[in-house]
């Protein structure tokens, strides 16, 4: 299986450190000190994770992929606009993809990584081909900016790219070597640390320390675990791309593992914590740094908990 | 693969007609002659999605059933609780089920069948051995009592189960024959007929005939696209259970197909559309009718829309 290609969407408005110095009354450098985010992107009122992910597929057209073929169509998010007629019908709507399996699947910010293994479960399983996975985060809907705990963490955007089950070494395409995930809802504060109740309290982080704990822990091991299954070390690796949550997370985890500068993809600094797209976007902004035969590892860490990891192979 | 076991959780409360009749001016007879609805549950001010699945696993436990082995966890619902703490999370988290893979996932009220889907993918793929399902659906959060439309269709409820890869004949167990499910978002008013924005609008059905019509049309075509593949009439079908939405759709549906009096399996007069539990609920209820070598058929219609269906064997 193979990531053939993928696009982001980034909606226009920014906030900015002073947005959230002027709301809560903290120094504007504070932010940026705390969380390395400079920036982060907003949803406009017409906008939510149906209409970004649909962005995102235009963009991913526009680029020159197809939706030829298409028989999966997986939708993630922990911010959705509509748990009924979810991302993965609208998309299905509007790409008129008439006949394609059709889900939509959360685990917080490791969903992409779910995605990744619900597409390999089905092409291995023969049930689906070639799959569109879709990937969006409307965090404005449910966060609060006046929050002082996490409101200036969020980010809204969203990412879109093609599977297929393709063994032929598709010039750019990144061959998905292996998949792991997994539920860490029992340890520490768990569905605690972070959550989202739509109705009620919409998006909040009560134990950001809990959450920041074990997201280093989580991350860093998944990452070894990955690396040894393979017989690999940490300098095979060309591109690690932790979720983007907080760059002090990322930074921590790159000591923990001795990655070298350069090694670590980041888009945390200008565009916050993109949930579930935020991995794949961060993915594809730094796709030119690989080469054929170059290994690029994903690690994300999702509230609730969860963990997820994908080891790809540039082809 | 086969469904080892399964139970349900009932919250104690229940919203009779007289109730839908006192908020809408309506006539109590009304809500029965046209929805075939006499009463439907409700969640306790304490209970939630989260809270129900757990209940429903508890159930589950005491009548035997174990936890033992589980390495994958999904949780289906189109009324969750916590988009980040999912369901998975909150039963991976109190029955300790350490190491699991956990997700959640949405197609509104099909989602019971794509949560079969993926396990089977995840058991024939080789990424999981055992899993635990739990479908909840809270529609009293998200829908308005005195919404004319649709406010008197919905009930709360949770359901359960256990698929294991096991081949062997465990006498009761329901053999998993053949799955098959499909996103409609292209067909109809799709999205737009029946949605849940969880921030603004909650659980309403403006296009209640569009989503009527889709439903009889996809659940007889998804019924008979299976026998046909199995070389099978309706009269090799011991149990048909159809999604639980409205009294009308199952006649209908029954009709057409020409089911036999006591083919058809119902759970919608006492307990309302409980969505994504309520094939799975309803088949729990009538498995004794089941013996060995009896064929059941699941099939679903979920709003967005889409399908699913399910051929099972007791063995």
């Amino acid at each position: 299986m193979s990531i053939m290609g993928g696009a982001e969407y980034l909606p226009e408005q920014i906030a900015d450190n002073a947005h959230f110095s002027r709301l809560t009354g903290r120094p504007e450098a504070w932010f940026e000190r705390a969380t390395g985010i400079a920036t982060r992107r907003r949803a406009a009122p017409h906008e939510n994770s149906n209409t970004m992910a649909i962005s995102a597929v235009e963009r991913m057209l526009a680029e020159g992929e197809s939706l030829d073929g298409i028989d999966l169509i997986i939708g993630a998010s922990y911010t959705p606009w509509d748990t009924v007629g979810t991302m993965a019908h609208a998309v299905q709507r509007h790409f008129e993809i008439r006949g394609a399996k059709a889900l939509y699947v959360s685990t917080a910010c490791s969903s992409f990584i779910n995605a990744l293994e619900i597409a390999a479960a089905f092409f291995d399983s023969g049930r689906a081909r070639r799959a569109l996975i879709v990937l969006a985060e409307h965090n404005s809907l449910y966060a609060d900016d006046s929050d002082e705990q996490s409101g200036h963490l969020w980010g809204d955007a969203a990412t879109a790219l093609i599977l297929d089950t393709s063994q032929t070494a598709q010039s750019g395409a990144l061959q998905v070597v292996d998949i792991d995930s997994r539920g860490l809802g029992d340890l520490g504060a768990g569905p605690g640390g972070v959550y989202l109740h739509p109705r009620t309290d919409g998006l909040v982080m009560p134990l950001g320390k809990d959450v920041f704990q074990h997201a280093c822990r989580e991350i860093e091991s998944a990452a070894r675990a990955m690396l040894e299954r393979h017989l690999l070390t940490v300098d095979d690796i060309r591109l690690l791309v932790p979720h983007q949550a907080n760059d002090r997370i990322i930074s921590h985890v790159a000591e923990r593992l001795g990655t070298a500068d350069g090694q670590i993809a980041r888009s945390i600094g200008y565009l916050g914590n993109t949930g579930c797209a935020s991995t794949a976007l961060t993915l594809f902004r730094h796709r030119d740094v690989l080469r054929p035969g170059d290994l690029a590892l994903l690690v994300t860490f999702g509230g609730g908990y969860s963990m997820g990891c994908a080891l790809l192979r540039c082809q």
